[in-house]
């Protein structure tokens, strides 16, 4: 039996297996990611989160920041980026008491797609995903239950996204996310997909209920960038005024979005904001685990 | 925070969250059944097995054995018995040096269906889950993707199944189980269906494929008492001469079933076989779980 020593944790309801490697002495495979991350045979998650040092992360990781968020997809395969997930990733180092965090201040961390600023906001914890743009032209989206094509608006946030607005919060339910909504024009490296349904701002804050289907998952609790391209899109439809702080509420619970004052089409920066938990610590046997070959 | 100290193990990936209660002192409360079940924001699990001593768990535990296994469903709810559950059960009784079980031994567990065996076979536990009988009549089974009613045969393995045969493994990948099969007349506490597929017998062990869907819960990985009545409903089918011994391919592994030779309607005994492994030790901060009212 080999012993890893692992933690679990989500972020509305997105979840990680936490696999701590300060020192990068862990040979991390992706026979092993998708093992841990099998919900029947294994632990369960969405994705491995390794912690490691930069410094113990040659190749992959920015200077600068003392730690690097080494995230893995759920089949094995490397990720740049996750907002939910690096949100997680900070619960954690400030759990673990690796990191201290005063209320206000940020902490920088590298990620395989640049340094990321996370900022403590009491319990929540907020990430700078930007920058952001709305991508010119429209793709037509088949909402499987829905009767006709749809327009969506495509929306980069580091990964690709097409927002679609559904009439209410009954079309939301009844839409079908066991399959991909169909994409006219298909985008080169697909999207994710989300169904959103604008409600009324409340105290100049905007509100907008979510469903998402992610490219490779199918449909997801929840999914960071696509709370924020659901925002951006929002905004983007808006005839004026629209407001820069949004509520987002995902199968899995609620974020908060604010985007800077006054950016429409593109911006530097955008916030995602919500709660990060560390649920259990674990000692997983390895040799209890699927073989990489058997897991499914 | 409550630290919870559990286990995670699965038989052919059914799997459970096994919570060692040896004296009686928790208070398992359906909502915390729910949320240590919960895949994304709790561990993740079909079930929970509370492993309690039969002195400490009156009422519920039949007399005799020193163990009980006390089963949930992932809702909360009670259940009365498992066929995989009952296997990881004695993995977990075994591991923890809880009994000793030598190859070819038996032991007595406590459940709400009464007293079952548990039997270890080498590497596999093999558990008792007879009596069972075959329903007199035939149910009308409607297979999303199949043009027709199909015929399905009733069986009682302790809990109500209807074993529906298709023609090749084709028609079986291509079934729909995202919705329950619609059954005329409906059993009075509905049942699990089980989708079979007869495949040659090899050196006198007969051999067939199954996909199940169960009640409140939906297609699963695996199923012990589903294979038991896939099995059962197979020799009932054959004109003469069929097996004793099967083995049985389910998504989530291979199982073993012998029948007690020349019973064919009901008999007292069938044996369920199959793996059963302990995957991790895990200590679950309670005040970190979804509350009863948040879980999903």
């Amino acid at each position: 039996m080999t012993a890893l020593r692992v933690s679990k944790g989500h972020g509305t309801e997105n979840d990680f297996v936490l696999l701590p490697d300060l020192d990068g002495e862990l040979d991390l495979t992706p026979g092993l990611v998708a093992a841990l991350c099998d919900r029947r045979a294994g632990l369960g998650g969405d994705g491995v989160i390794r912690v490691v040092r930069t410094a113990a992360a040659p190749g992959d990781a920015p200077a600068g920041p003392e730690w690097f968020m080494d995230y893995r997809n759920a089949d094995g395969s490397l990720a740049e980026m996750c907002g939910n997930g690096i949100r997680v990733f900070v619960a954690y180092l400030r759990r673990e008491g690796l990191v201290s965090l005063a209320d206000g201040a940020s902490l920088a961390v590298g990620t395989r797609a640049g340094v990321k600023q996370v900022r403590r906001d009491g319990d929540l914890l907020a990430a700078d995903l930007g920058p952001w743009s709305v991508t010119d032209g429209t793709t037509s989206v088949a909402v499987p239950g829905e009767p006709a094509g749809l327009p969506g608006l495509g929306v980069d946030v580091g990964n690709p996204h097409v927002v679609v607005a559904l009439p209410d919060t009954d079309a939301l339910a009844a839409a079908d996310l066991t399959r991909a909504p169909a994409l006219h024009p298909v985008p080169p490296a697909g999207a994710n997909v989300e169904l959103i349904v604008p409600m009324p701002p409340a105290d100049g804050v905007g509100h907008l209920v979510m469903r998402v289907h992610e490219r490779g998952s199918g449909e997801t609790r929840s999914c960071g960038t696509g709370a924020v391209a659901a925002v951006i899109a929002a905004r983007a439809w808006a005839v004026e005024g629209a407001p820069d702080e949004w509520r987002v509420d995902v199968p899995g619970g609620r974020l908060r979005v604010r985007v800077e004052p006054g950016a429409v089409r593109s911006g530097a920066h955008v916030e995602l904001a919500g709660p990060a938990v560390i649920v259990a610590d674990a000692v997983v046997d390895t040799a209890g685990l699927s073989s990489p070959a058997a897991a499914r």
